[in-house]
């Protein structure tokens, strides 16, 4: 059976295994304040145009958001987001377990925009109740979104404009960012992120790590306390510098471009022979996860050989489909699916 | 510099890494319901005495502590614990961030007694105004303890008979789980875990992984719907196989055991030199964590050689010291200090 | 002005005044021990049909809401709801901030049906993922709605099947449960709602009192430890009597179905006249909050003599109005406003 | 039974009876923004000596407490209070079903020192675990304490010096502040409150209300948001202007200050007595709390004629007892307790 059902179904990048048993018996400090954190930090910050950035390291992506929400949050605010978005849908109330509400926004392609955000700004400010009503604390997008797409340079400058008019921070839930940063439909950089947004993360756990993702704190008022915050909701890492490893060995020679390239050039070649087939797709191909309409009979015959998940029904015949390639997709593989479409 | 500073300055057992390696390129599903998770489960469960437990594997130690408390009491509910445990002074407030509050007990030695908890829970329940009082809904121990010290079989079963007689479930952290068991000191087992408490935890941040913890939940109430309480907390790591494997090594040909007993055998080599040198303990020596009172010349001396904390002022001159071992340390270095002494 | 702009804008029926005032000396218990609240509860018991239900007094809805719903569900449980429901809208997150997320629904003249809440139970149950997702723990409905609108007895009562078949507990809002019992469009009685519903609240700061809701508790489950839920919640009264003298006096000699009564039909008054007049309603006109579509022309007109809201732009000359009705309105004051339509 | 059990067991000065009764029928908007509220809260600041203080008209002191720290503390911080602090121990827990952690001090007749308060704050930033300990962002002392005892002048002004030392805001719970401004020993005005803490409040429901409690902040930060935490705490009555009647009425002609020296002279008449008698007492007696220790064969006498509570033993044959004055204890019932005693 071929995998693309996710792209967290196998480990790491070999680098990754090498470096945590070369550096197995080291003796350093815990909770992520040892050389090997500093030194991750130091060639993200790079990789960030060498902006005045904090970075810490948490383990996956739940902790990540809800650590960084209500870090953020005052008790009476919420986070605007994409209906779709994962804090929303996909995180048993993560958020408001922490005593805050999403606030959905309905959404296109998996995305929302400026104008929606600053509708929903500026409605609270005016509403007559507004006492009443949740105010907008923070603007939470995924990038890529759950729909595997991507708001483009213009799309981020002004959610960006809005979030700053109206002192709402902007945070990017980058847990595939890599695979976005090397797709064709990209017209950003890591360094736009750490200019346009308030406080994002870099995933790891997605794209070559055994686990782990990297936050990058860019507005001052969010750098204070943030460990204290790590600390209470149980995401700093006594031995952190696991975290520190495997983030100078994903940042070390462009490893964590090299890898999501693959991914994306993996999932072109399977977007390409698609719609060459004629087949539509429930969300704009732009990245590592492709959602085409197929129908059923199709759908079963492939999967005899590949392994992929259906997301639900389109009509008594068709299904959505989402095939997912990773930074361990191999070419042939891919080559495999593409002849079987 | 020799390092008896903590458990957690090296990585892990050689055998973790070898299986992260070896493993690497396998396709499991995420979420802890991987062959991985199941066969670290079985053997747990094995090493528990065959009883009918459900086991979970969780990343840390306050993410486990915060994920069974807060899924175990109801909202008006707190953990009675010792005014020394973890919960109650070193995690940030994390029970009370998920709405609940410790209810400290004055300590002896790091431990609280069958008595002491047995008064708090029908002090409740005489109480006049009970209703305006925080419930003992949990009770909450460290074995070892932060102090170092074991509750011996009978404590533990006087502790578990007070709990059941009042219907509040036992909760044992095991961070150190390894080190306890191991003592000379000690007189219960690891299946005495599973008959005595209604959930603990079995750690191996501490004990030989490079990160991880094994809540083994007895209780059938407190096992329904733990998996959600994990994803809420983010604690549900998405390779979650990253657990399973490590528990899997720890758990084969009693590894886990092995480990332990060297650190144990460190520990009491160091603690036997001390007492020969009539070093007074602010705690009874009885794991891998030594808190002797030395003078701070004597201190001063030893700190050119070796790396370890001292914990508060005794008088002028003197200060308590912690020296911990590990599954890392070795006899040699052992020597060298007890040489040093 | 003659205000026709909430049902809170005055103080409360004399009764109440009178009672407050003949009382003031009486020395008894405090937090709704004492005599007032029991022959209050016992009151409310008998219009209930006298069925064995729990009655407890708090102050007001929101603070209700949060103390009814965080003490029925676990953390990762969630309250379906109407996308207009007022804790899903203007209760500024409560329910959020005690841990829970609000699950609404789309809903039709404010509004939701047995069919949709069956749909988001069975889904959550089906999904593949639902350990990710947040469970359905509560039905939260008003009644009347917010949009001023009634469920019919066979509506409640295939909600009420349906809570009941999957042992989702069904909880109604009832702050204008009066004007909608007193309403023509009303086909049930206090009794059926201690049937239908697992737990209900008697909204009185809408419908008489001067501040007050009696929470009527039937499910078992929920009884228990609802008093310490209460008092962790700020939601326990030290002087409790009175809101039981409150309670006593409005269901002495049925006053509160009499004053509710005069709402309804003043309210009906209101609505014939519109209709008369051909207007259209943004919800259909059922109870005593009415939501005509004006021309902007008219409302200016209007709100020379009489104090209401406009909710919300229909077009550029077109606008909702609510006119409310209450317990002090006057059959004068409403040929008033049905002659100036 | 003549009552000296608490100061909540009647109804209310017979002014704020008669005001309701005026007002009934006026119209005002809900939620606190009405003239009355507005007026009272002229009148409250004239008595803080025209100080720019914002007011804000609560219903209880749990309610209070609970929606002041939230709004005042970061998730990570927690309130310093004494051990015998009414949050620590009669609030069901309710600061931490905010999110928020008690950090008892050890006290004394009901006290803590600004040197304690300096000393924790202090000892956690020197803390080299100071990110994994709960972080002190408030410090909450009740005056009178929960003793019955009175901080002086100079204990304020120390304590608020080291608060405002170290920006950590100084809250004062003053359920029974008019009691405390009354009584003998005290060398305070309501004006020095306003000028030495950065919030505090002032007690409706004990000293001559039905019920509220008005809260006066001092500190620019705190201001913000205020309303939005009241709402969404349940805190916000809708017929808000209930509150502003009650305070209007209390605040006019000196009547606050009045009543409450009614409670302290018949304290101070019982005291002396007490002490001629040669009694001992468990706390200081300064206000209308008084916690003398007596036989209990005398106990059991007085218990015939007169209502109050016994606190814990002092040994097999004497307990503590406790006499409550409030604003309806009339020098009649006063004189029979000490003609008993």
């Amino acid at each position: 059976m071929i995998n693309f059902e996710s792209d967290y179904t196998e480990g790491c990048i070999p680098e990754i295994l090498e470096a945590l048993t070369r550096t197995n018996t080291e003796q350093t400090s815990g909770y992520g304040i040892d050389p090997h954190c500093q030194n991750a930090a130091k060639l993200i910050r790079k990789a960030c145009g060498n902006r005045n950035v904090d970075v810490h390291f948490l383990v996956g992506g739940t902790q990540t958001n809800l650590t960084v929400i209500a870090s953020a949050l005052k008790p009476y605010q919420g986070a605007l987001c994409a209906d779709s978005g994962h804090i929303n849908v996909h995180e048993t109330g993560s958020i408001e377990a922490t005593g805050h509400k999403c606030l959905p926004l309905p959404s296109k392609d998996g995305k929302i925009t400026a104008a929606q955000i600053e509708k929903a700004i500026v409605d609270h400010r005016n509403d007559g109740n507004f006492e009443h009503v949740v105010e907008p604390g923070m603007v939470y997008i995924s990038w890529p979104t759950e729909s595997g797409t991507l708001y483009s340079r213009k799309e981020l400058t002004e959610i960006s404009e809005v979030c700053h008019k109206y002192h709402v921070p902007l945070f990017v839930d980058g847990a595939r960012i890599g695979y976005g940063l090397c797709a064709k439909a990209c017209d950003v950089t890591l360094a736009d992120f750490a200019k346009l947004t308030d406080v994002f993360y870099i995933g790891g756990t997605k794209v070559g790590a055994l686990f782990g993702e990297a936050v990058v704190i860019v507005d001052k008022e969010l750098k204070k306390g943030f460990r204290f915050h790590m600390k209470q909701r149980g995401a700093m890492l006594a031995k952190g510098r696991m975290l520190g490893i495997q983030f100078e060995e994903l940042f070390k020679e462009d490893r964590y471009f090299k890898i999501s390239k693959n991914a994306a050039e993996c999932a072109e070649m399977i977007a390409k022979a698609l719609k060459k087939k004629g087949y539509k797709f429930a969300y704009t191909p732009q990245t590592n996860q492709l959602f085409p309409i197929m129908d059923n009979e199709k759908i079963a015959e492939l999967h005899k050989e590949f392994a992929f998940h259906t997301f639900g029904t389109v009509d008594d015949t068709h299904s959505i489909v989402r095939f997912v390639t990773s930074f361990m997709t191999t070419k042939e593989n891919t080559e495999k699916l593409v002849n079987s479409l």
